[in-house]
């Protein structure tokens, strides 16, 4: 599967270059040659012997724009300036700031905004606490909260370096809903510690995103967080993609006219989004569904389950999936299934496998940014292929669902979030593509299309304002 | 004292009113008889028999504009509408907001800010940490911590109920320094559970203002964080407040032409900002102080202290200050004193107190909103007069410092904050005023001089950076 340039590998490169001669012609073939793309080339200083160059340009990885640089750096008579990586000259300073919704030009309006004249929205919210979320930032407010454990496909990069990431989701969350987020970077990794600081700021806010917590502590802290909080809190990598999931999914089985009910669903995973999908699959409806993580199949008979606790993650996904008791590898489940949805590895499957699929198979193979399964190789027999790329149909990305839940349960000053309202989300969700748009290609909507927003914000609102009857 | 009509109270009242008669111009007159002032009287729908009048008024208190409402209503032919309060209007759905600096218009700039492009920056983070000053919001954020506790004067009012003062403090850090500052209003009020959460969220920011946490618990959180975090820590309730009267002292003593190492100064009030206030006295060469609190005179004798515990504030103020063993009342004291400084509370001292003290002397009398002597008196006999109010000269408000020191800590990039940078910033506020503009009734700028924050940020700059080597 060979690699688009992309321009979140996107390089300028300062040349100086001689006027007269050929050099300048060999600039954008040197690039392209090497499988790079010029997105642009502006001449910024130029004399009767020299002109000096930007040349923007698209590649595939840090390695590869490397390779280009060089090969720019042999062409005759042309000497390197400075290299500048777009994506890294974005991130300087960092990607949001604060704002301040009224001028403060003068002695009135310092009045106003601060003492003395703020001490009496203070006592109006001190004699009627949810005031809060009518006078202050607390009604529109939410905290992306990581502890930097498990971040994209990173790992444990602790919370600095996880920064870049929060501060990006919240740049989205404006983007897409209007919401105002703030990233809080947790110094620690400790369950128990971060169920209490998190309790403790939530004064300020009217939801909790939490974001890249690794499994199963996520599990459980958002478990306990949601016991103690009188507002939403939602574990984005697990129920966003739960969501997202179930929709493309319930576009999928109309494109291929199969029953939610009927199909038999094999995954891969059991990490956090493996076991969010699941959960919220069941609850829309399959019934048949078969969970391998790294050690194969899960079953209650597994060596390792039989032992373990009964309130882990995989005990429950023992105890609630494979009914038939399944055992073995991936491989041997995904022999005759309907559906596969991959949230672990790259490569687990090949041709082979999906060919071994039932007529008219779903394949979800949505491990970034390497799938479980070849997008291209699987489409040859599958009827329905999604991934998490952005170079592929059939994107499975967050981004349509995290802004819009929230400003569902913003909007109707919701205390908490549940399997209703992922559920309504999931379904406005699928219905944003219209009957006469689905297809193979086409089971869900476009990250910039602004009806997914919209329509998962409403169906979230109505679902929580019914849930509080 | 009278209080003068202020906008931090004005309201905006909807009348009709009948278009002939002398009914409008009876509305002024009913406001203005009243202590009121009208600021705006705006028709908004007239016709033949009818008119629409909004009139807005500055007014000295609540009661004071109900009192003024009941007098409009009595005008004759006057319908009374909606009375709307400008200082609530600004603060519904909060007053500041998060912003992103880049657009998110398109799959290309989505791939930048967020996936997958992010994740290069993140593993730049991850191999050097400190990238995380350069590439994220980390650079020029500062946490607005507070616990609710003794919140502006009002006492123990919870965090929900501090979240207009965070908010508004955070519009002055962006307004006068630039600075990006988020609230963080705690549900807890124990000092190690505040010192853990702080801690914690640490890794996002550059710097950590303390705001509003009650004596002695504020002492112990601040310097146990500033022992733990390698990003400075500053309690602006201490602090600010202590550098602003410095400078304001260092110039009232330029003034009246006394030195700082030989005047007697009397404090009234050993909470937070009474303590730091002396601190940074003493290190700026105070040698003659006596502070007194609601008990009277600290002295090593007093019997609270005989047994306080040796690292408490008060003990630490008994046993650094009072060398002459002086007892008794804060009148007592303050009698033939040269300063008089008060953080205290309304009307501790009278006319003849004051009249007793030395020839020139300086008062401070800085309780809010009622000074601890009314000032207009205080003026009679002494030379120099501050208040914390804005409706007299010489106000001595935190919002002259608290921006800058962040400002100048964040340039430095520095890991502390210690006495020589506060000195640094007293004595660059101070000299923001001229020689040749001192005087008595100008010992301090307006906080709207612009050389004031850009004073203070370079003087804390430089004492950082030499504090560095």
């Amino acid at each position: 599967m060979a690699t688009a340039p992309s321009v979140s590998y996107s390089m300028t490169v300062r040349l100086e270059v001689p006027a007269s001669g050929t050099a300048v012609s060999e600039l954008t073939t040197a690039v392209e040659s090497s499988g790079g793309s010029v997105t642009g080339l502006d001449v910024t200083a130029s004399g009767h012997e020299k002109l000096r160059i930007d040349v923007t340009m698209a590649t595939t990885s840090t390695e590869h724009a490397d390779e280009i640089v060089e090969k720019l750096r042999g062409i005759e008579g042309v000497t390197l300036g400075k290299v500048s990586d777009r994506t890294f000259l974005m991130h300087l300073g960092g990607k949001i700031e604060m704002a301040s919704k009224h001028p403060i030009r003068n002695r009135d309006d310092l009045s106003m905004v601060y003492t003395p004249g703020v001490a009496r929205v203070c006592m109006a919210i001190a004699e009627n606490p949810e005031d809060a979320r009518r006078l202050t930032i607390k009604r529109n407010s939410v905290a992306v909260v990581t502890d930097g454990s498990a971040v994209l496909g990173l790992g444990n990069i602790g919370p600095k370096a996880a920064l870049p990431v929060m501060e990006g989701k919240a740049a989205l969350f404006k983007r897409f809903a209007g919401i105002d987020a703030w990233p809080i970077c947790l110094d620690t990794q400790d369950s128990d510690a971060i169920v209490e600081i998190v309790k403790a700021i939530a004064p300020g806010f009217a939801g909790i995103n939490l974001e890249d917590i690794s499994a199963p502590r996520c599990f459980e802290i958002e478990a306990r967080l949601r016991e103690a909080l009188d507002i939403p809190v939602f574990h984005d990598d697990q129920h966003g993609t739960a969501i997202v999931v179930l929709a493309a999914l319930t576009n999928a089985l109309r494109v291929v006219g199969k029953n939610v009910g009927d199909v038999r669903v094999v995954m891969s995973g059991a990490g956090a989004a493996g076991t969010a999908i699941l959960k919220l699959l069941i609850a829309a409806g399959v019934r048949h569904a078969v969970v391998a993580d790294i050690h194969g199949v899960v079953h209650t008979g597994r060596p390792d389950l039989v032992s373990a606790s009964p309130d882990s993650a995989l005990r429950w996904i023992a105890d609630n999936t494979n009914p038939e008791g399944v055992t073995g590898t991936l491989k041997e489940a995904v022999r005759g299934a309907d559906v596969f949805i991959g949230v672990s590895a790259p490569n687990v499957l090949d041709g082979e496998d999906v060919a071994a699929m039932a007529p008219d198979s779903i394949v979800f193979a949505l491990a970034n940014p390497d799938p479980e399964v070849d997008p291209g190789i699987a489409r040859k027999t599958a009827a329905v292929v999604a991934t998490g790329r952005s170079d592929f149909p059939n994107q499975i990305n967050n981004v349509l669902v995290f802004p819009g839940v929230f400003r569902g349960l913003l909007d109707a000053q919701s205390r908490t979030v549940n399997t209703d309202m992922m559920l309504a989300a999931a379904r406005a969700l699928a219905d944003v593509v219209a009957e006469d748009e689905l297809n193979a290609n086409y089971i869900i909507p476009s990250v910039f299309n602004a009806k997914a927003t919209e329509a998962v914000a409403s169906a979230v609102k109505q679902a929580a304002l019914a849930a509080r009857q």
